[in-house]
């Protein structure tokens, strides 16, 4: 068996994949595998019991958004009785930032991916402040999802399916040269995709007023284009995925309390291991000590090559992760070491428009030493608050070992 | 006399000049001086004798816009015989890119200087290809003048109204974050401005079909926020002209034939030497034989401290006018060592946040040796072509040289 060229076809298929935001539905509708009485969650699979403050809360919002549970007390009765199944979002070509949480009756962005085929799912974005997906859930922040979901999304769906979609590839390859990371700082690819779409929009809206109100709540959104950027990583993966003896990561999500991977050539098993908690900057009034532990699918985006991994293409994204210039060139530096390529398509202009570092080698990562860089945001560890900084982290090496072990057995080493 | 206490003086005037788009008017009522037989042009002063293939290009198209010539051999005669006359830009607070031509009934963007009071203009951008501005005058560019003029202005004024104006200096802090550097690359400020009007544009325009084309036309074009960027270094400089003894460079302008500069301590003289060739990448076809020699007014944002000097910012727009990221990076250190300053608001985040070079001291030109860069489009020699390239150019040493010798004379030393 040949690692290299298993690997050359994981990494040439993450690559090339296209994927295309085409239309928005509801999750139930849409979503495959969704059913009525689930909600989708961020990273590995995760039980009530051992479910961080951030899970929690999201949780609790998403069955109040739902009309299932008054409280925290409710979500945790049906959760715990079984009677509202979680499931992680990967499960269903799905990804959430933060706790993630999905639930039956939201709508969902639906991407495609145009050289391979496979669909894949992200949520709206709340934008700053008080949101579900850090695990707030008081009155305002439901009173903005049912916004989102019953003025927004449908205008945007329609727009979105008159624009005759959105190549995310593109969006992506023009924001890395506009400063963009495509996990932590989305300024350019939010703005690129509220300037597409919003002549559809004022088509699409009942009114001048509603119209204006979309393209505003789009525009001044500067993480509005993330979860669109997140799905399309996810289906760039998902190409990459079950390539027979691929060392490749296809996978590297966290629910709060643990980190997940998965390995292109070891189908569905997840390698996990507890999260580590973020370093960076807190927003005024917090310390470390009101920190989650690290959370969020968002590290589909360090998995298909851009995100922490790219971070030499956005100088300016220290003053708000912390570090300098320099760290921010050295991170991109450091994570060619663990990548399996270089990408086609995703270039470096400060690196002479080098390819991002694409495609984690889990041999290198073992042999070397070297865990991937994350960009991300941080939650506030009770359920109920929200976000309170953003910062830098690395998974543990433990589950890069672990799956390399089982590679081994698996493949006869 | 404190030279050094009178360029500080300049200086902090023009970083702390805080212009703001205020609203759209017709350059015949609202720019001060402007006339009905007045065509106002890029660079210092210029006869038709003497005016490049672009810059007579331009003077024909305006002129058939404005229903007073036919062709170029008609207009020839009215400039000629002097019942048109032409007066430079930036004898009237204005700026022009390229040609510069602004014509009486033009729609011109008004900015105001919330810092120091003062007002600048600018006409609209009319997007890339056959255009004006850069000696085009078929059927084509003038339709597309009339559905700017006609269909676009009024909505887009009132938005502005509406949106109670954009404030220049912000959104050029920002874009230098996102790889522009606010001459040739305006893709960031282009849908940044595009993104913050939108909303008012859906409520300004008669009906959501030419909502969304105006929408489209800001959001398609890179260029489109290049003329409020020029009117907002206009701002900036003219706060920073007239200082007593100040030797900063307070204009930097071409015509075509003559590139041409104002020092804030030498009153309203223009130092003038024939343009230099620009150096960079031709479009399919066309080489460096067909090239204009150097042309507009957008030489007013190196003058205030961004463009070529900020290229730092722009490693991307190496594709565009030729060079590696290394040689942007080098471009702005060099430029530092004419400047009086690094600029409060505008920093580049490749070098740890450093302010761009601020206000070019003729002493420090001369005593160096070293002539600003500047990075430009390249227009065709003949009238009526258009564009073909972009490139690099540094202004002649001898207008330098012949400016320091004035201040000599007139400040006896």
């Amino acid at each position: 068996m040949d690692i290299e060229k298993a690997n050359l076809e994981a990494v040439s298929r993450m690559m090339e994949a296209r994927p295309v935001v085409v239309g928005m539905g509801k999750a139930l509708d849409v979503i495959p595998g969704m059913q009525e009485d689930m909600l989708l969650h961020a990273g590995p699979p995760i039980t009530w019991e051992r479910a961080s403050g951030p899970m929690r809360g999201a949780i609790t919002g998403a069955l109040i958004f739902e009309g299932k549970a008054e409280d925290e007390a409710g979500a945790q009765k049906l959760v715990e009785s079984g009677q509202i199944k979680l499931d992680p979002c990967h499960h269903h070509q799905s990804v959430g930032p933060m706790a993630g949480v999905i639930c039956p009756s939201m709508s969902v962005y639906i991407l495609e991916n145009e050289t391979h085929g496979n669909k894949s799912y992200s949520n709206l974005n709340e934008g700053y402040g008080k949101v579900l997906r850090y695990g707030a859930y008081s009155q305002e922040v439901l009173d903005r999802l049912r916004w989102l979901e019953e003025v927004l999304a449908p205008v945007l769906g329609e727009a979105i399916v008159s624009s005759k979609g959105i190549d995310m590839r593109a969006l992506l390859a023009e924001s890395l040269h506009m400063g963009d990371e495509g996990h932590n700082r989305n300024k350019a690819g939010s703005i690129i995709f509220t300037t597409k779409l919003a002549p559809y929009i004022t088509k699409a809206a009942p009114d001048p007023e509603t119209a204006a109100e979309i393209i505003r709540t789009l525009g001044d959104n500067a993480l509005s284009v993330l979860n669109p950027v997140m799905a399309a990583c996810k289906a760039m993966v998902d190409a990459a995925h079950d390539i027979e003896g691929s060392t490749i990561v296809s996978v590297m999500a966290r629910n709060g309390t643990d980190l997940g991977i998965r390995i292109s050539g070891l189908g569905e098993r997840w390698f996990t291991a507890p999260v580590a908690v973020p370093q960076g900057l807190y927003f005024p009034g917090y310390t470390a000590e009101d920190s989650s532990g690290d959370i969020g699918d968002s590290t589909i985006t360090e998995t298909a090559g851009i995100g922490g991994f790219a971070m030499a293409s956005a100088p300016a994204i220290v003053t708000f992760v912390s570090g300098t210039p320099k760290d921010a060139l050295n991170a991109t530096l450091e994570m060619y070491e663990i990548c399996s390529a270089e990408h086609k398509y995703f270039t470096i202009p400060p690196l002479d428009f080098r390819g991002t570092p694409t495609g984690i080698d889990i041999r290198k990562v073992v042999e070397k030493g070297i865990t991937p860089r994350v960009n991300t945001g941080i939650a506030h560890k009770d359920a109920g608050v929200g976000q309170v900084g953003a910062g830098l982290v690395r998974p543990p090496m433990e589950m890069f070992e672990n799956a390399l072990v089982a590679f081994a057995e698996q493949y006869g080493f």
